[in-house]
């Protein structure tokens, strides 16, 4: 059994216009209404893919309704949180020459809420799947994503964290199955401006060290590196222009999971976590996955050298 | 019976950031969705004065649902036209020194939805009250207003007409019963820059000869002009921070035409519509209308001279 949790989820609005200007009507040639959110996004990527995952997470309102009907209506299960007021809308306004990105909080959770959530971790079967992923809503500190930690290894079950918090530092006792920072979020946690490779490489080893099961450090356009107690490679990433960065980290890590459950090595399961990022990342919104079979023509991984040691 | 009729609703979304800017995200300190649209504000504030109203309209997808469901809420009966797609989102960004307008073109209509729509207006009992405000979404053509006024004349329908479209000029012939263009549109429709006050006199009463049966101009915080075939009045406006003024005009003309019906003189129906106009241009949505009482005593109407004679 697969779970997704997304705390704070939304709907992407994606218009475009000639011009973004103040004090005056800007007319959009298009709009275009997508349920979105990390979590949320997992989950369709999985069903892309032929994999059922049930969606958790907070929804208010229209919106929130709306995120569970779109789910519903692709396969996918729902065991969502109602709260007040109306989950957020963000937008992205594409202009010919820039994209303008404006986000919204999102509604705020109230201490029943946050208890009803994880109560619903908590019963969730021992030795599922549990992908978490995203930012956490008003209302809700940040040590939540620790107390799902703790619950997922009481229960064995497989976490997956894709979290933004330094939190996660504290959620490595318990042993995450996979973390997947990009590059600037592993910077932040250990308290840099920047990471060379060797950087990426030790820290990437530490997150082992300290509880970590698998680590995948995405690197945007440099593709990814990978580190578990076996294996140290990088991924290349394919060519392309790039559209939308935002949903590329989850459908990767989602392309990832696949691959490995469904029995492929590590390097070609990295292949296609690269090719599917990359893929959504030349696409408006997710991939629909069609150009993945020409895209992994374009991608290797190598064997890296380096560690804790090397430093 | 009263119906309001809004061919192309919207949900607003008002936003506050202390920025807008490229390529960065932009955080936001607060969200709010309203209901929207010209005919249905007209059935919001009507009900505000204690007067029910069927909203008419096409509606699309989640957002079309949820403007019904508000109004709904509100007691306004609506009778929508469901059509494919999704009703659009406005939004609008305030930075604190800037406002962005983003309006998107929303749903198609396609011809058995407009078939339908024609067929409910057909439908409307003789007699009764209709308003018509607003634009005509993507698969209407203009000529909609022109039919629509064509059904009110054969039914003795009142029709109040709020439409920027110089399709008004051949609604005139069905005699509408009050149509309310702003200065802007006036000149449009006429084919001029700009108009002075006794242009606004001349042209206000070329409407009444070709068939409207009262007009009423609105000049923004200049406050409105008042022409029928007994009076010629202009109405002042108040003092005070104009922030958003998109629904000032619905609120002046449910507003009056409450007043006139309610057996109030065309002077003091004027005060009231200028009160309650400016009330929600210094609100960030509708008003509430509770400062009406204040509002009205810094507001006169003056008789002015003038007419197609005096050119």
């Amino acid at each position: 059994m697969i779970y997704t949790c997304t705390l704070n989820p939304a709907i992407d609005l994606f218009v475009e216009t000639d011009d973004l200007l103040p004090s005056k009507v800007n007319r959009t040639q298009s709009e275009d209404y997508q349920a979105n959110g990390k979590g949320v996004n997992v989950s369709i990527i999985l069903k892309k893919l032929g994999i059922r995952s049930t969606a958790l997470g907070f929804k208010a309102g229209f919106t929130g309704a709306y995120i569970q009907d779109e789910l519903q209506a692709m396969g996918i299960d729902t065991d969502f949180v109602e709260i007040d007021g109306v989950t957020r809308v963000n937008i992205f306004v594409h202009t010919g020459e820039q994209e303008y990105k404006i986000v919204n909080r999102g509604p705020k959770v109230d201490s029943n809420a946050y208890n009803e959530m994880i109560e619903k971790i908590n019963s969730l079967p021992d030795q599922s799947t549990l992908f978490v992923s995203g930012s956490a809503p008003r209302g809700v500190d940040e040590s939540i994503y620790k107390e799902i930690a703790k619950i997922a290894f009481d229960k064995q079950i497989d976490l997956i964290l894709d979290i933004s918090s330094e939190v996660l530092m504290d959620c490595l006792q318990y042993n995450p199955f996979l973390i997947k920072p990009n590059k600037e979020e592993l910077a932040h946690f250990y308290g840099k401006e920047d990471l060379t490779e060797d950087d990426i490489i030790y820290y990437g080893h530490d997150l082992l060290d300290k509880g970590a099961k698998h680590v995948l450090i995405s690197l945007g356009e440099d593709g990814a590196i990978y580190i578990d107690r076996d294996h140290l490679l990088k991924v290349s990433s394919p060519k392309g222009k790039v559209i939308n960065t935002a949903c590329a980290g989850d459908t990767m890590l989602a392309m990832f999971y696949q691959k490995i459950q469904a029995g492929f090595s590590v390097e070609d399961s990295l292949i296609y976590a690269s090719a599917a990022g990359s893929s959504t990342a030349f696409s408006k919104g997710l991939s629909d996955l069609e150009d993945i079979s020409e895209l992994i023509k374009q991608i290797n991984t190598i064997k890296l050298k380096g560690g804790k040691t090397n430093e």
